[in-house]
């Protein structure tokens, strides 16, 4: 990883925004598909889809492979990890001022 | 809660997309704050941090408090549970798959 973890987290987020990138990764989360089969529900062009598969692939949320002619893409789960630790992060400093302000409380009684 | 988790989820997704809101949000889980003290470091008008802050309490990641003239603004770390169950919900179906593929491939052999 080079990317420090908040460049990433800001990079899912942007990503996930999209509602035609969030239902690609709805829709390969069961299972791998590939570009043409991706693109026909979301009734998008090819074009399109394969654009919002680079912004995903580059934030580390679809692998994309290559096998003859089809191109086949498939969820990389653990590219929601930077995401996941973020909202950890924000949920632990909050509850530990929770905890602090409790301390405080408790001492001035 | 009258709005389905699918629309949570966007929503949330959409409202931390923003960097001034994602940077709101990180502030605020080191401590509540007035809305004139998120403003300062953010270089933006208390406007914005307003409009900003109504689009984080929407999506239920915000809780503001008017105590007398200062409106005070809190974390609502349950307001990240939504996004949190949707990514759950892509790696536990995307686990299913692969288990199912794992079976698929066991019995073939």
């Amino acid at each position: 990883m080079t990317a420090t973890p908040e460049i990433s987290v800001d990079r899912i987020l942007r990503a996930l925004a999209d509602p035609s990138r969030k239902a690609i990764v709805e829709r390969l989360s069961r299972g791998p598909l590939s570009v043409s089969s991706l693109a026909g529900p979301l009734e998008i062009t090819l074009t399109a889809v394969a654009q919002h598969l680079q912004v995903l692939e580059e934030c580390g949320l679809v692998r994309t492979e290559k096998i003859g002619r089809v191109r086949t893409c498939s969820l990389e789960t653990k590219g929601f990890l930077p995401l996941e630790q973020w909202i950890r992060d924000r949920r632990s400093l909050w509850e530990m001022r929770l905890d602090q302000l409790g301390d405080f409380l408790a001492e001035d009684e």
